[in-house]
């Protein structure tokens, strides 16, 4: 599958993990839009958000819980927005978070 | 508590639903920024998304099937955007999701 996120996370195409554990990784926007701009993306390809199951729930707590933990770290709780993209808007069909910041 | 989603909710101020369940509204930005801009608000007064907790699962599993649903009922799946705001950019302090689309 040549899915430019799935390279990153086997390491096939370098990129700065902010965090990684056995479900996701989390790297920083080549285009940040914010003084800090994070991608948390899960390790499985899962397309869109539109493709998340019921399955999917344990991967989800996991994943508000690791941008809380982001919020607090980079000290951005007084301006932070969390988006998903989807359609034309969503720029690489591997689903990701993004976390925006000032 | 002076919380105006919290009266929304309770119906003390007029919202047209656009979905509601035993957990959560959904109901139209008054000042949307997309053709469609929908807020899903959990009834429980939730302040933002770094108060969402391990308990909150069940919930954050239905607001994501909630959205999928508007997302194909509104035929967003070519152009959706979902938005948490945090900190200044979260205007009412009553955690909502925004779903915004074209």
């Amino acid at each position: 599958m040549d899915c430019t996120f799935c390279k990153i996370v086997k390491g096939e195409i370098p990129a700065n993990f902010v965090y990684q554990d056995a479900d996701l990784v989390v790297f920083p926007d080549i285009r940040p839009k914010a003084k800090v701009h994070l991608l948390i993306t899960p390790k499985e390809h899962i397309e869109s958000f539109l493709d998340l199951k019921e399955n999917h729930t344990k991967l989800l707590t996991k994943i508000i819980k690791v941008i809380q933990q982001l919020v607090k770290d980079k000290k951005l709780e007084s301006s932070y927005r969390v988006v998903v993209n989807g359609g034309v808007y969503q720029e690489v069909p591997h689903l990701h978070l993004h976390l925006l910041g000032d």
